[in-house]
């Protein structure tokens, strides 16, 4: 087991048969020094990249992605938005997706002047399920005309479709933790 | 001028009379390099202090705690999340606000595991205007019977009354920027 591996064992908790919370470390509490080795090891597995900007979307992706851009060289971080913020300007791209986790449907909205053909985008997040996010951000980038050089995830449920789905279409997804199941009788189990 | 004011001045855009959007820099796209000598000088202005948490309120606060916990030893970052998520247990301390830039009232919820009776506690937020989002985080460590050592802000607008509000009760408050005034006819003006 790596060290997220590791630390999901002993820290996170299995709710039901899908909510893996990891909240001592993650996406409420978070560890600096862990995350740090998460940007640390997201540079090893992308370090053939010239990324320019890194793309998430709010509220737990910041933390990830404003610790690893600090082994990129300090690029921009750029979160999208969740909504129509009222703050900002019509001169935005948005995409919409389903959240399974709040069962509503919403969009994000990134500004036009953040993203553009000439950049190199590193999409990171926390959790890859369904693919929801990550597709919204894919769709961000695209309009944007940038370059997709891959997406950093943290922990990949493995189980659900979203990665496959993803990978399928030829882009590069690495995943720190890939859940092969788990449940509150069974425990979590990773694949190899 | 400091390098924040200077910042404030090239980049940011004074809408109406009272919205900075400064979102090229602090809150959507952010710049790492210089979110590190707001960490810094949060260090500086809180050397004497140690600080064994940070505590914010999503989304733009994250990036902020995030990055300034590197000169405060790595310590934990928590951040409050907006409404009652339903991934988070009843088990947490709540604080009800009012928001002026969405005109609505929400409540923030910090689960009890993450603030504790033993915390100093080093509040960060990217603005204060009516101090809304402050009184509510305080109020969060208070009933976690935690201290607070102070808080630190990005960029404060000296003419709303939440800073004077809350130094009166005896809290250290530092702003890297204290906003004057400011128009769109007549700019930006800094507190000397």
């Amino acid at each position: 087991m790596n060290f997220l591996e590791k630390r999901i064992i002993s820290e996170g908790r299995v709710l039901g048969d899908d909510i893996l919370k990891v909240d001592s470390f993650l996406n409420h509490q978070i560890d600096i020094a862990f995350m740090k080795e998460v940007g640390q090891e997201f540079k090893n597995r992308f370090s053939d990249c010239e990324v320019t900007k890194i793309l998430t979307v709010e509220a737990s992706g910041i933390a990830i992605g404003c610790v690893t851009s600090q082994f990129f060289n300090d690029c921009p971080v750029v979160f999208a938005k969740k909504g129509h913020a009222k703050n900002m300007s019509d001169d935005a791209y948005h995409a919409s997706l389903h959240s399974y986790t709040r069962g509503t449907d919403f969009v994000i909205s990134v500004s036009k002047k953040y993203i553009g053909k000439n950049d190199k985008v590193l999409i990171v997040d926390d959790f890859l399920a369904n693919g929801e996010a990550l597709k919204a951000l894919m769709s961000i980038v695209s309009q944007a005309g940038g370059e997709l050089v891959g997406c950093a995830i943290v922990i990949e449920k493995a189980y659900q479709p979203g990665g496959e789905l993803i990978r399928s279409q030829g882009v590069r997804v690495e995943s720190l933790a890939r859940v092969k199941s788990m449940s509150v009788k069974n425990g979590i189990e990773f694949c190899e």
